[in-house]
């Protein structure tokens, strides 16, 4: 079990529990490392920088603390198991920043990973994480000692997260609604897809891997959910509102590229409304599952973050 | 068990086992099919263009000549699990042809990906076909009934063959490889990564999902090696003698892009023979293993090819 003070009191400037996202940074250096033998040193680079640049590690917290809250035990093979969902996030993020997307230079405050090694060695190096991610779940399943049909289920969890039926289905459909009037509705659908559907994943994997059985993971999957949403609704807020410094990111951007938003579909202050209410419904999803201090201070982080 | 109608004689003009690639062409279809229910018309166009595309099928082939050299039943989930990898194959192909790779704008005689749906699109369709490999592998595992240990090495091969000890890997190095002289090791090096592991993992996949133990694996993870660089090493040789026509791609690519290739590190002679020698070698493995129709077809078809 973690101990007190394995985690911080809510609203740490540099994003929740701090000192399980050390953990977590651990884990991840070592893990590419490992991965890295093979390749040449700009290459090995190339994957380090796409990984291992400051963030706050949101989406393997989430898988952690629901882990936690189902009564698992933060080991380092659940923590290895939570390093899959970082890196298929850091592998969507190369390939969105890349110039034929979204063509960002900045990202968490530093040159984009095309633009400091080129455009091939960016599409290569993000592909290389989804089949590192993919590895990193099948033997977390073995040093956890899951039965069979867990560790499929987590796989099967990461792969329709991150594929045509979420992450990649969701960036699809948000390229069609670019630069065209778009419903509520079908901005849910892309915002579901390209954000909260990993979001989700991260916490059912974390409770599936503590045991908890499928029946018993709607709500923890609906916090899931309605705080990827709630995180996406504060991203596009953000995007609007903040300061390139601030964000260490362009700011502006999703409307120059005509982007489906919160703000560009229901106005700033909906917005800013929609942001709190799913919050306010996922710290209530929350609660009714019994509370957990890693997940309430990631609601905490949502809600207050200015990048 | 197959009946000897699954099969043919060696050297149809379309590629080998032309009836068991009919079962692999219609598992494919359906597969696609039900991964796309909850994308766009046009994204989902997308998907079964690169992947329904007419193809030889030579790596689903591999695995399921493998298989049934193992004492494996061929069996629809073993068509499955055999998808998984040319899925694997389909997504690096949309990537390879796009215009900061290899710039290929005609792919099995037809305009590649990006040229009919954008380079987003072709981008966001490679990305979606991993995961949809990783759900495969994970459901064959269980419709094939295998003990827990084998469906997490399935997609440990599969994860290593596709990122970067592997195929991600072999194009990271041949992109540093670009327009300078290489040696022949090196040339290795990039091809048992770029081509060569895939089709190992392929044959060591079906030996596995027949039960094969991981020891008895090393002369068939042999021959699937000497059988890739084959498969390369004319690939290479092709690029130089063949006619657009013929090829369903461009010719003469490899020199105009400054790839390390066969004949431009060994010369067109000395390539024949090293394809040549390396067919024969994967002969020799197949023999010993006792031997198999569909893998002696497949040695057939990679020497005698001609696109």
């Amino acid at each position: 079990m973690e101990t007190a003070a394995e985690t911080t009191t809510e609203g740490s400037a540099a994003g929740p529990a701090p000192d399980l996202r050390r953990r977590v940074d651990r884990a991840l250096t070592r893990i590419v490392e490992e991965e890295l033998a093979g390749l040449s040193g700009r290459s090995a680079e190339a994957v380090r920088d796409a990984v291992l640049s400051p963030g706050k590690r949101i989406r393997p917290l989430l898988l952690l603390g629901a882990h936690r809250a189902a009564g698992g035990d933060v080991s380092e093979p659940a923590v290895e198991l939570a390093c899959s969902v970082e890196l298929v996030h850091a592998y969507s993020l190369v390939h969105d920043d890349l110039p034929c997307m979204d063509d960002d230079v900045l990202r968490r405050g530093r040159p984009t990973v095309h633009v400091r090694f080129g455009v091939r060695t960016a599409i290569l190096t993000g592909a290389a994480l989804m089949p590192m991610a993919v590895r990193l779940v099948a033997r977390a399943g073995e040093a956890l000692g899951l039965p069979d049909e867990r560790t499929r289920l987590l796989l099967h969890r990461l792969a329709v997260a991150s594929g045509g039926a979420g992450m990649v289905g969701g960036q699809l459909l948000d390229l069609r609604a670019e630069g065209r009037p778009v419903h509520a509705d079908e901005l849910q659908r892309i915002h579901r897809g390209k954000t909260a559907a990993l979001m989700e994943a991260a916490v059912r994997m974390g409770a599936t891997a503590a045991g908890r059985e499928e029946d018993r993971l709607r709500r923890i999957g609906r916090f899931g959910r309605r705080l990827g949403l709630a995180f996406q609704a504060v991203d596009d807020i953000l995007d609007v509102t903040g300061e390139t410094e601030e964000l260490g990111k362009a700011g502006g951007r999703d409307r120059e590229l005509g982007k489906a938003t919160y703000p560009s579909v229901l106005g700033l202050e909906a917005s800013e409304r929609a942001a709190r209410e799913l919050a306010a419904a996922a710290r209530d999803d929350l609660e009714a599952l019994g509370g957990d201090r890693v997940l309430e201070e990631i609601v905490q982080f949502v809600v207050r973050r200015r990048r």
